[in-house]
């Protein structure tokens, strides 16, 4: 890693100057909210929050165990705020140490993560989502199962996962951009 | 569009020279999958084909309209199979004039389409998935409700998705590529 990550404090427009033979390095612009930034951090603090909202109002509802699909909407949140706290921690390393992830392996990794973890909070979210309007609008049978919860566990796992679909186009960008 | 696309028949060692003043062309490499190619159509035909079984086997299934979840999932492969048609559409064009899609805003205007509906795809699939398996799993009344042409409805479901999303993939690499 030291090998290939440099300083993030060179100015845009003046790309760092390598000496020594060897192949050419390959130049990754940085720009807000890309790994390793201010807007980097503030996206995975957003994911965060917003998971760990989701997954108290889940575990708030006794008796959710009994629904697959809300097991699993509990299981990928869990699976998110792990997600977002490590590579919040990784930006904020970058961030006291000026450093900045533009290695195209670890990139590849972040992008990688981004879109399973957004994928599979998707699919939590949507299904979670499906079988409260079920209830809700094609039973009618909402006063006994807590409707008004479910919606409210279901719609901060989609803010959850805007957030990281925008982490995951961001590190896909930086990583096309640079090849 | 006849000013900015270009025959697809120069050598990928030799761009294209451009006579006279003006800013330098932007370069955009096809490879196997990207818009225009054989690749490229090859996956809009599978994701027509999967999402036309998944239509044709939910609307075979009587009362699907009874939950809203599965309307949605009707919904989303009508629209997948026109974006699918129409795109395969544009491919053939293509490969008949000999001609590709090198034109960022062109590829910008696929990404954002396949990325709107390989996510409304995936949301119609997830939440279809989750209520076949509350019938199936959690309810256990699978006997006079269709549970296997459900399931089977939901996985052609998954397929188109899954061609769809390596569509906006290589789109989004191609544009991103380019910049």
């Amino acid at each position: 890693m030291e090998a290939t990550s440099h300083p993030a404090v060179h100015p845009v427009a003046v790309p760092p100057q390598f000496q020594g033979a060897g192949p050419p390095a390959i130049q990754m612009k940085d720009f807000p909210g890309s790994p390793g930034t201010a807007g980097g951090l503030a996206l995975r603090f957003t994911q965060f929050g917003f998971s760990l909202i989701s997954l108290c109002i889940m575990v708030s509802i006794a008796g959710f165990s009994s629904v697959t699909a809300f097991c699993f909407l509990v299981a990928t949140m869990v699976f998110q705020c792990i997600w977002s706290l490590c590579l919040g921690a990784l930006d904020i390393y970058a961030l006291l140490t000026q450093r900045s992830f533009r290695n195209p392996l670890i990139v590849s990794l972040f992008v990688v993560g981004d879109w399973v973890t957004s994928t599979m909070t998707f699919a939590g979210a949507c299904a979670a989502a499906g079988i409260t309007v079920l209830i809700d609008n094609d039973l009618e049978q909402c006063g006994p199962n807590h409707c008004g919860r479910f919606e409210a566990a279901a719609a901060m796992a989609f803010m959850s996962w805007t957030a990281t679909t925008l982490s995951f186009c961001l590190s896909f960008w930086l990583l096309a951009s640079c090849r």
